[in-house]
């Protein structure tokens, strides 16, 4: 394996791009320029080019890529040609919206429990899967082999939901509360703030109008 | 104004920067480091720093920076010194869920309406807000001098709600489907996909064990 820094937001960017080219594939487009690409995702060709060069080489000089080809490459860069399983904690309107989403399982994560405290949300169905109490948590974890734990329980029980899921043995948290959180350095953790995606708006509408 | 050209990745993390310093300010912390802040958050001390010079100077030497001096800095940056009105067109759970999102409100982001074409939907109480009918889109848009649409229906009306929303007036749309969408040039447009930030974590799992 390569010794690896990928910028992030290269990484970001690979998982916007591999949604174009599924959308292509099923269009029944066979090949595709860096151009084309960035005209579909809204940024410059040169920056596809440079985040497909981290991984190597692409396509073939005029003739451009084989969508279905470069699909493929990278959904194994993002280790999508594995399945992850997932547990939810905090089955509010949030980790409710996100245990029902679909676009989790086309892209290989698999939602197997979702769990809240209170006694009565527990039985409630989210579509295949029904709420269950928190005293499961380290058993769910256990059985399923879940790797990837969603917080969305309020910001107060945050740290101390971590702590379980750590103690469980996920190895990735991520982060849906406005809290920061402390995980041991061997697990990966990402916040998501969805007010992020509208500073990045407010910002593009202050500062002018690049595409955000 | 100057000529910006600011990567996004700097955008996103001013607004992971911001909250930390929220945080640290609650707390009663004074000064702080790029170091401490680096440590705070993930990332490098010296990225922390190259984020920050994009906006001139800040900080003193030796000493570090006033945390609520940085903090309001960054709010002016990132445009959320002003307040933005925003409209939800599409009221299923991701929706909901945004809906009664509290961040959004204290991040300077108010939704002033939440649209549904669901007849069964339309009525319904969300926390302040009732769900109502797409009919009085370009009314809504209009009288709360809405500049944001959050566009949460069903991909296949993606576009068309799009359209819609552009031809009301919003100057920015931030979309959760997984259509790609078109907009005209001056419309800023920014792709949500949850799943994104599962592939984050993936490809840090996959490729060792970097902070996500």
């Amino acid at each position: 394996m390569k010794a690896l820094k990928i910028p992030e937001a290269t990484v970001m960017r690979l998982s916007v791009y591999s949604r174009h080219l599924a959308q292509l594939a099923r269009e029944g487009t066979v090949t595709i320029s860096s151009g084309e690409i960035a005209r579909g995702v809204g940024v410059s060709s040169a920056q596809v080019r440079k985040d497909l060069a981290y991984f190597g080489e692409f396509g073939t000089r005029g003739v451009g890529y084989n969508v279905q080809e470069l699909y493929n490459h990278i959904l194994r860069i993002l280790g999508l040609n594995n399945c992850w399983n997932v547990i939810i904690v905090g089955a509010g309107k949030l980790g409710s919206a996100l245990a029902m989403y679909r676009g989790f399982e086309e892209r290989g994560f698999k939602v197997r429990a979702v769990l809240d405290a209170e006694p009565a949300k527990v039985g409630q169905q989210l579509g295949d899967l029904v709420i269950e109490d928190m005293s499961v948590l380290a058993d769910r974890v256990r059985e399923h082999g879940i790797t990837i734990g969603i917080v969305t329980v309020p910001a107060e029980a945050a740290q101390s939901v971590t702590d379980q899921l750590v103690q469980a043995g996920v190895r990735a948290v991520l982060n849906f509360t406005p809290r920061v959180l402390k995980v041991p350095e061997r697990v990966v953790l990402r916040n998501v703030d969805l007010s992020v995606n509208l500073e990045v708006l407010s910002f593009n509408l202050f500062f002018g109008n690049q595409r955000a």
